[in-house]
């Protein structure tokens, strides 16, 4: 496997796993098939069109084939008719949330290390393209966003994000590394919150 | 007229109708004249702004020249003056808004077209450009966005961007093409708003 | 010193600034450290980020060296250990943000007239620049933002652009029209919540 397909393969799945995740919260807020669809297309897209923003890749990759689109579409549909299957799986939304949060964080960082920008950079905007989706979903049903209500989220991401910067900087095997930066950011994200981790507040806050 | 003077033309219009209904939504929320001045530039400009943003066209339209700036904030002066007359009529936001939907829908998904984009990512890109400034009109506000509260909105949108599409498959004439889109999202909008046409939910939500 | 230099500098004062203040209201929001790093980031970074995006300058400042993200992160720890010592300060939220309201102004404005925008869209875009860091912040939070809620404040931030483009037309040195607008806008929004300075509402709302 080239390390454009890859990429590509990763960004197809972290789209479609986020747009489950806001087709099914269209769902619990009893929206109607156009804002299922809408979520989806959000919550699945909103993340990688951020990182191609900021990195000036026009269009950016979910505009520029219709592959992107079809596949956060595709997710919507399949909620709106299988939405109970997909709740019959224990906290559906947050381990879908936690799987796109690892696919985005590999991609967003992966892709920004490739546009030339330094390790910290590319780290925060890998972590932005992981909460990015998830920002605009919930922000669109006025919920305070997962990343700033949730224990361990933005880090989980982070985590992710510095195993790509890590592997790269010892040349290491790409789908080695890919798959350890996404394995370790949702095992970080569902441990933290079946054992409710918590982090830190400011002292005497 | 040429199709340019066209473009700029609709662009502009719907830059209006979108900038009243955001001044209009800060008079009835009771803000003052600078919250009025803003919630017009934020409802005429952020639709277009992600366009041209997405497309890589820079500096967006919005800023190429001062006619978008002036146009919104003609828009926000004449609500702060003039809100009792535009309240008269019945729904006014309702109304500025579907036909800013028509308007936005068409040439955002023209505009995607001539940058070169697959229908498909036109068509989306096109409902981003109508449904964007009364996503960030109605979030500034913290109300949930007309896009996801009301039934028939982002698909008006859609049909609209669809017909364009298929005018330019078939080469009709672009202003006829154009009209009959407008007319078609709203006509689809505020009948459906007038009849209560619903549309479905999820099976068993 | 040269202009560069003041422009980074200037750039970096306000994303510290912004930065505090974002972190600030994380504390105040009894969130985690994540949450403290993540407000501080999108306060400090989301004005001139928006800024860069819509003048097409790739990557974004905020982006293109470890600088501003550093900036931000430390202002973000600072406030995690130190947060009691700023509390002690008088509204210190309200007098950071307006300090970072006339730099970003100042920044904004400069670098829109640098891209060649004419001057009524170089101003607005240093308002959106000035704003759009409290916009991000108080949205994520679901709140209304500042912008919106408070009497004087994207008009104290204009008043620090016109500054600019007046300064600009008439070649005044750069290192004193800078001072200038950044004292003027800090003054105007600071006298304004000391006095309780009102806006006009539109006329019978």
């Amino acid at each position: 496997m080239t390390s454009l397909t890859m990429s590509l393969a990763l960004d197809l799945l972290g789209t479609f796993v986020f747009a489950l995740s806001g087709a099914m919260l269209a769902v619990r807020r009893s929206l109607d098939v156009f804002g299922v669809l809408v979520l989806a297309l959000a919550a699945g897209l909103a993340g990688g069109l951020l990182r191609d923003i900021v990195l000036g890749s026009a269009p950016p990759a979910a505009f520029d084939s219709t592959r992107y689109l079809m596949t956060a579409l595709a997710a919507g549909v399949m909620v709106f008719f299988c939405h109970k299957a997909i709740e019959r799986i224990n906290r559906p939304v947050m381990l879908l949330d936690a799987l796109g949060l690892g696919l985005f964080a590999v991609t967003g960082c992966s892709k920004a290390l490739a546009y030339g920008l330094d390790p910290l950079p590319a780290i925060i905007l890998g972590v932005l393209t992981a909460v990015g989706g998830g920002v605009v979903r919930d922000l669109l049903v006025t919920e305070v966003p997962r990343v700033l209500r949730e224990e361990i989220y933005a880090f989980a991401a982070f985590t992710g994000a510095v195993i790509v910067v890590v592997g790269r900087a010892f040349t290491l095997p790409e789908v080695h590394v890919a798959i350890t930066a996404i394995l370790l950011t949702f095992i970080v994200r569902v441990v933290s919150v079946w054992r409710g981790w918590h982090a830190p507040q400011a002292p005497g806050s």
